[in-house]
């Protein structure tokens, strides 16, 4: 893999001797560090970006957006570095901009229910912000991503049954265009049809249209009661019946999350979890009032019990809870343990609900003919789901065996309507699949990404080719 | 007021001949039609277009847009004809799309509780075709609304506080862009982060980027029970800080909606009321289970009496409970009934929750110094409310002095982080506006329009002048 740089060497340094003038410290030119900005938290390898930035404000975002701007240079908005698309690969040079000095919470209007953020806030360091005001920001895909980062890519995770998507939570942005124009999005504002709605179209526009610099959200109250409880099943097909049943009562389910047999042996390995079998498992989570969490838990026991499912393991306290959600976080790390010096690639397939048990029976199929190590992992009140691939990344016939089984398990998530990527985005990876899902649509995805950036110079090579 | 037409007669006279031959008399010139297309349910005035065509398909569309785009002849989608803010008028001339015949039902998911329907339906019909279902679509702006149109225009109304408002409704569709080409966005999963989100770009985008031809619909089911009760206070400001706490309580109310005395009395000789009295009165529906919904009237009674509300009355019945929703829809009507021969200007601002108080009191007071009559009435469970203003169309100087009011109001309402629309859309009245609340940002939204239709040939004229 070699970055193809639309910009000359003397151009180049013209920007970074500009740019340290103006920055003095806050750029770094060192291998290490950029190579630690030249990929996420997956299996696309290494590109590392030509220097690395570390702003304070829209301000000088925009200046370094518009000095790029003029010589053509790429510019690749960092976060936490979590992504696991490819997002941060320097697929063509250029300038990495590293929000973490932007870390500010820059209000909470708690009898709103709304805050405003710096891109480079992390989602624990929001939640701790937010602790006395009885609020929490609910949106939670496992790693301790940025607000910025998690807007760019449309993340959400494991409450997103409940409260959403990133969609959702985003209520207004601050971001930077191609040209270095500041620019603010929505309002706070429940609602509003004030025109076109630029803070959607960019969340998740996977920084190809703008810098996301700050955020508007909106928060939760921290509800009165919460349980937790985890259900093992004799099959995947008797936990995802559960699953689906109880979507379609529309039992108001906070979490609700499906490990497989091999993933649960992987996490009880990895987490060290006690009293867990390694059988199909659901690990759910219940928010309300006292009384309407006693109708949830009393609906959901009915059914799994209709579906075989074990007595719930209740996690007794708050402590117990967090390690239950640790585990599950966990869950990648764990399989990645399955197997020495392994790498793992996911799938990330969402379908609607009434295909579900179809699509991952047809996945679990899959994975089998294969004869690749695989665990799966799911979201299953959205139908969404990961298949997480066990790979030695040196064996080249393995890795195309994964790249075969990824490609059918997104082929059948489009049969059934469903979408190729349900929280992590396109990326580097998935390109091709976006042309079959979305087609003649893409045409206009482009003309706008054109009129936006005429240069090409945010983060290009993602979403699609030019 | 005058159409500036961008096309001459003759290229005007070769595209409806041409249409002619391909769609017979579902082309129609007459004055009387054209007149009926020229603007919507609002104190715009009357633009009509030079022609009305009736499509049967996507297919259709598409061949109508391309031909108008040859020729640059603008075309204006037309659902219901209940826009309210001279989204219809033929500022350029040009021809209407009505999509009255486009009104199937395409597929009802039952089990996924979503459905497919062409734009031509509306909200009612399909309430209608989901009953056997037990499932329901929420949004309701008062008219029976073709679904289309409420997907362009964004509405929303008096069920939004639960469940949100067409951006959360939709979650695919169908469009025809400027070129002629038919697009399909989204997907029926739940969630997705595939690439530009042009299903949330295009609604509220009025028709100035795409005609949109197809919606794909997230359903709720029709809840257990539903309770409709109506509580009167002493004092607007009472009403609303009952309000601001039920919604910081986060009370799940389906409805919340307030109506000012002056807008009481109107209802009740309107709608011929009993038993009502002319004073700030809260209209409210809770649904969920049975214990749920006792759980929120025991709360919501609890606040209502701490400001001083009167005992809940309550609609004993379904039949009791849509008379008092037909009252509440028809305050519109009732408002102009207050005066002969007059008009309603509407305005249609939206605060944070917090800011509602100090914004209706300072809308009132303003009202009250304007001299003109004004009712009130919101979705105030989403900080959302319209000051209708009562003129006669004739008395010119009466009029600016109603636009100088709803100046006010919106002026009131950006300064306190608010929008100058929460549900009725730009059209042609407040593009003004739009400029104050998004600034720079809206150089974003034209460079996109430019790029989607580089003939402004969709809808021109809304929005914003290019």
């Amino acid at each position: 893999m070699r970055a193809i740089k639309p910009y000359s060497q003397a151009d180049l340094n013209r920007v970074i001797n500009e740019l340290a003038t103006t920055l003095g410290d806050r750029i770094n030119l060192s291998p290490a560090v950029r190579a630690q900005h030249g990929g996420g938290d997956d299996s696309y390898g290494n590109l590392p970006p030509d220097a690395v930035v570390y702003p304070f404000s829209n301000e000088e975002i925009a200046q370094i957006v518009a000095l790029c701007n003029k010589y053509k240079i790429p510019v690749i908005p960092f976060g936490a570095g979590s992504s696991v698309e490819g997002h941060l690969l320097a697929v063509k040079g250029g300038i990495s901009i590293d929000l973490s000095e932007m870390n500010q919470v820059i209000e909470i209007n708690a009898a709103d229910m709304d805050c405003r953020v710096q891109a480079g806030v992390t989602r624990e360091a929001l939640n701790k912000a937010l602790r006395y005001d009885g609020l929490f920001f609910p949106i939670d895909p496992g790693a301790n991503a940025s607000i910025g980062g998690m807007a760019a890519t449309q993340a959400s995770g494991t409450n997103a049954v409940k409260y959403g998507t990133m969609k959702d939570a985003v209520i207004g942005l601050t971001a930077i265009t191609a040209a270095g124009d500041i620019i603010k999005t929505g309002s706070r504002a429940r609602k509003s049809a004030a025109g076109y709605d630029l803070t959607q179209l960019l969340v998740g526009s996977e920084g190809t249209l703008a810098v996301i610099s700050e955020v508007q959200l909106r928060l939760h109250p921290i509800p009165d009661t919460i349980k937790a409880a985890v259900c093992s099943f004799e099959s995947v097909a008797a936990a995802v019946d559960t699953v689906i049943n109880a979507m379609q009562m529309a039992i108001p389910m906070a979490r609700i999350e499906l490990l497989n047999g091999l993933q649960m042996q992987a996490c009880i390995q990895y987490s060290k979890l006690e009293g867990f079998e390694a059988k199909p498992t659901l690990f759910m989570e219940f928010h309300g009032s006292e009384s309407s969490v006693a109708e949830q838990v009393a609906q959901l026991e009915d059914i799994c019990r209709e579906f075989g499912g074990s007595a719930f393991k209740w996690a007794e306290n708050t402590e117990q809870r967090n390690e239950l959600w640790k585990a599950r976080h966990n869950a990648y790390h764990a399989t990645q343990q399955l197997q020495a010096n392994s790498k793992v690639l996911t799938t990330d397939v969402c379908v609607p609900i009434s295909k579900l048990a179809k699509s991952i029976l047809q996945a679990e199929q899959d994975a089998h003919a294969s004869q690749l190590p695989c665990t799966l992992v799911g979201h299953v009140g959205d139908g969404n789901y990961h298949l997480l691939i066990v790979i030695d990344p040196t064996d080249h016939a393995q890795v195309a065996r994964a790249k075969q089984l990824s490609a059918q398990v997104v082929d059948t998530a489009l049969k059934l309507g469903g979408t190729c990527t349900g929280e992590h985005g396109i990326g580097v990876g998935k390109k091709d699949y976006l042309k079959v899902e979305h087609a003649t649509a893409i045409n206009m995805m482009k003309a706008i990404k054109m009129a936006l950036d005429p240069k090409n110079i945010m983060n290009p090579g993602k979403i699609f080719d030019l």
